[in-house]
């Protein structure tokens, strides 16, 4: 928790690249990127179905001659720029699926698929990522150490493209990783991050209460699903009000419960699905046991049967807290102060979680709200658009941070 | 409750009709009373929608020169058979709809009319009247008093035929009234009714929890529905438990919840149906009020609000005890005496309660089951059938306990 | 159900004793009668320690000439009285304990005993049953059968005085047992029983909930007893609004719940104690069940543990029909019409169930309240007193119903 | 948030004194500060009765030349040493008062009190800032600035002395005012501090639930209380599951219930007592807001009332990131790394809060516990006792943190 001392004095001296240098080339580099991100925002491809949206990224990036290497984990991405001197590997990462909601924005780069947007930006990771390649595609021989670019597939459904893309080796080598996420909470030029759990495992589950049918006026003879299921309603907030610490974060929601059709028959199941949400990975799993324990024993306490369907998500995004202090210097170093900020916690989820597991490095939210422009919706909202100049805003954060990373000496 | 004094002994002396000359006519009818319940199986129709059901009794009726007044209070008819001496009235009614079920019998008289089916057996309730109307319709001259056959439309659905017929005088001069229903979970052979309170009230009651929906993970910025409604539930089964008196009956059943859809959204609201079942009018409306209340407490104690849709139903069927006494002497003067049975109430709701808001009566089971020719399904279900002997067994005990009153000096 | 035919005519005939003829010496007895239950109520003896109310009797009725027997299942005793011709045995039962209350009366027969109190009655009862043995001691040359007069000790308090005198014999021989409980709530004068379940079993269950205790502010690293214990009341609620059948009646109260001592410290033990009543034996059971298994899961759902100490008390006392409409019949020939009830069930218990486990008989309640003269107090009350004509109805009633018995030819 | 550029460098310059200098003084006072506190253990004070604790205080501050105020807010004191030179004023509290505790160790210096016992430490506080006013003392030429020494009476027990001293002037003047409690969690040697919320506001509620007694097998004529008891307590529970924000801490402990006392009795009161813990004034009030809402609508659903005593206590203790940074910089210039810790918040309360409301500081855990010298009982146990070289550690980091302030130019 206790500051590095980083030597800013000499950085000077080993950099070849200046960050202020790039800037001028990230500017010049914004209509493209923009015209890139309508494309694939026009052009949106569900979790899973990247086909199109890997090859317009393996085209471009073969065109810029990075060496790259498709069908990663499955429609993921990784193109390695090598330096010309030895040093570190930075990885950076962009997510490229887009969602099942129908696109309700009236623009002229709205979705050209029915029923598909890219309603959380990755249009816009993927477009960022891919201007920053281009950048540095020219700079090969001032470079020490190596940049590698991760474009991931999948990152909106489980078990999500990192982890397959992490077993197909795209941490090999690496030493540290960045993401990046547009955040539309955020106005556009802020940009915020968190040194420890900053994203949450997101958990789903689902039961069913399988009881005994029968007529309304007689429930002697049957064994009431919809009470039962009440009941574990109930029970389940125990979980977060007496089994969690009071400094630890949890949630425990039941979305949805759906019991009987009639109001004068007993209903024979009840079903239920829920979400949890932890930072620490051994709560998450006490959560879940404590979940299924209740379930459980309100169904034996009564007579019915359970089923249980729990499926782990994403683990806790977890910073690293080092790079969450080179997080802060690199972006105090760029942006107005007020504009750095510590957040907290955000209950979503993000497959980024196992890039950290293995490797440090830190996963920031850059501001791209903008109530004037119409970029106010929530992510996932089917009028969600952003603010493009976040992309600038992003694309220059990321360059700087592997600089700042490129420039020390030995390792962290 | 004690015994009253019935001097049979001189029962022949004053009445001109004898039960057991009956009983042949009842024989001889048996073929067309079955072939009319044949018919009406083949050609339901659903409550408030008897058009052909009433202009068949109609005909009938008119043709063996009753005095009948249709659209009474609906498709209900009334005819009366004035004997020709002074004497008592007794109401005998019959229920003429049917339900919107799919007949899934495998038999030549099955419904004919497409989700249509007389899974209740008011088929049989009527054309059981009908061949007692026409077998008293011979009988004018001997007969002491007025007997009044009330062919009632819509029992099956809120706010039913018996309210309107009433309204509409069908109990105007009424002394005693009788119905029956075949009932399936009773052998053929045997019937049954109860000293008091024999059928429930059955209210319905639809509320909707209104809340405020939410993200999945941010719970304090929702007000949580299927919490609240999971908490009604649970709160509502004090009602039983610990509002009602030991010795009183009632049911309150929720038969259905439904709330939210997704596993990770906080559902906006949570709606709820259920049923009551009482034996009481002063319960009843007791039990209403705690329901009212527990709702509202309810959402109020978590910020939300309920908007409540409670429907009463048919009031308790409570038999008049002197009539039941009657039931049990006429009866066990009929048939085997362990064929007479003292029934427990039951869950199920009549509208014959109005009738007997209003006259002394008794609504008697007559027993219609037969696991042997396949009657053995309960009332409502696809493949109800009833074993049509029942309708000699009930068409004799009617025309018992008519003779009975009528035989009486006085009125009781 | 349904009516004996009881050929009162030929009553007359047969029956040495009439019931008039023994109506005067009831009232000749009226003073002494008195007399013994102001004794008594002075020296009242707890449940189990009636040494001097058992001498007291046991002198009389030694003194009348009687077949005493002594300490029978206790210090309970029975005394036969043997007609001259053979016949039924009648036999009628008498309670002997008082209650650790203290007597709050103002009156010259308070007891004088601290702490103990005749405030149920007890005291009267014996009374009644001594005078009822001292009028039939004359009359034995007169008497067709045997009258059996059962003193029992122990009613007060479980296990009982009954079932451990009819391990001793007290019922051998015994046709028909009847008993009296002269009764505040209905007034003096009226008399009231019931064709069935009139009494409860009232069963008592104590149980402990063992979680783990600790600090109030890390609920964490407790397991909470309280909210355990308030999950494990709230469940049992389920009992009667789901298990139990809506026309049986049911009742389980928690009557006391006592957990922690701070309002900073999570608490490590909730103890809790109830009671549950019901009138059928196989439902008694299953609520036993039910309440085991509820505790036990909840427990287990929370991981803590349970200790339920489960004690069944009396049975259901359950009147015999034919003998409940004996009581009808020659109480209504007794008492105006009005002052003969069938009354509803009662929630307390009473160990003279037992006797009515192993032969037929009836138990009757004898109106003994009148606010005019203080009897208006319930049963167990410091201020509990009765109007002690409810003897004379009392005594003659029971011994019109013995004389009905022993006048019946046969056995019933 | 960010770090504060500290220029160490030129430290020496502008100080006098040199915290190394002092480390040796401290060395040299061990014995005295040990002999001084273990007096002060001997003759321990409760909460608002440290007459003699006071005295003995006063006594030496004034012996030692300081300008001492005495029966500030109670029996708190204020000494302040002014600096030849100008400066900011730095106050440093100690608290006085023990705990009503039999003291149960076995050693000569354990309270001569009978229940009366420093069972929590304040008697070491007291005595290391009496070490550091005697050592300070003779500085006074050599200091720039002031130094405040705040002795507190009635830490223990709210409403607490730090309120009413501050309403008499404590921090008038102050610019920054640190606190420490020595520990026995944290082991000998390390310190902890946080940089926010560290301790939590512990609020008091007592509520009691009236509803109506009644025959344990009659529900239906009383309001059970400890049903409507148990609700209240699993109502409570959706506070802490889905009221607060799972990034924000609480509480909510009901620590003790209370209903009823007999198993056969309708309870006709219920009481229970609880506590919440909070981090944050708004979400405070907050839970008490819902707190008595529930307890009210959960009482209004059944019938019955309730009566709330809601005692707010100390709010919670926050530190200022800036003072919390100096915190670190400070400890880690004077302990080995890994000893200077950054704790998780606490769930106990201490009214040093008040002094932060008011002026920039920090409250410290020094590490008193050592397994070896039986110092690792909790505080308040009766055998408490602590590593008395942590007051070596606390004197010495107090030292230092004032001489960082003092150093400085200008204002923070």
């Amino acid at each position: 928790m206790k500051g590095r001392n980083v030597s800013n004095t000499g950085a000077g001296d080993t950099l070849i690249i200046q960050g202020e240098e790039l800037d001028k080339e990230w500017e010049a580099m914004y209509e493209t990127m923009v015209s890139w991100r309508r494309h694939l925002h026009q052009h949106p491809e569900l979790s899973y179905k990247e086909v199109n949206t890997a090859a317009f990224v393996a085209e471009k990036l073969t065109e810029w001659g990075l060496d790259v290497r498709t069908g990663v984990g499955g429609y993921g991405l990784i193109a390695d720029l090598q330096g010309s001197a030895p040093g570190p590997t930075v990885a950076l990462r962009a997510d490229m699926d887009a969602l099942p909601i129908q696109d309700e924005k009236q623009c002229g780069y709205a979705s050209k698929v029915p029923g598909i947007m890219h309603a959380c930006g990755h249009d816009a990771h993927t477009s960022t990522l891919l201007a920053a390649a281009k950048i540095w595609s020219t700079k090969k021989e001032r470079l020490k150490g190596r940049i590698r670019f991760i474009f991931q597939h999948a990152e909106e459904v489980t078990p999500g493209g990192a982890a397959s893309m992490i077993e197909a080796g795209a941490l090999d080598g690496v030493d540290v990783v960045y993401g990046v996420h547009l955040w539309t909470p955020l106005p556009v030029g802020a940009v915020g991050s968190n040194p420890g759990a900053m994203m949450a495992a997101a958990d789903e589950f689902h039961f069913e209460i399988r009881g005994k049918g029968g007529h309304g006026g007689m429930p002697h003879q049957a064994i009431d699903s919809v009470v039962i299921g009440s009941h574990a309603v109930v029970n389940l907030q125990t979980i977060v009000s007496r089994t969690v610490s009071p400094i630890e974060s949890c949630v425990v929601t039941i979305g949805s419960i759906n019991g009987g059709t009639n109001f004068n028959v007993i209903a024979e199941t009840c079903k239920m699905k829920g979400t949890t949400r932890t930072f620490d990975s051994a709560l998450r799993l006490q959560v879940k046991e404590r979940i299924e324990e209740i379930v459980a024993s309100t169904c034996k306490m009564y007579g019915a049967e359970s089923v249980m369907d729990y499926r782990l998500g994403y683990p806790p995004l977890v910073n690293h807290p080092g790079e969450f202090e080179r997080f802060l210097e690199v972006a105090s170093g760029m942006l107005p102060e007020d504009s750095v900020l510590t957040i907290e916690p955000v209950m979503a989820a993000e497959d980024f979680a196992y890039y950290l597991q293995q490797v440090p490095g830190c996963f920031i939210f850059v501001g791209a709200g903008n109530a004037q422009t119409g970029a106010d919706y929530p992510h996932h909202h089917p009028k969600f658009d952003l603010d493009e100049r976040a992309m600038l805003t992003a694309g220059k954060l990321l360059t700087r941070m592997a600089l700042h990373v490129l420039d020390e000496t030995g390792t962290r």
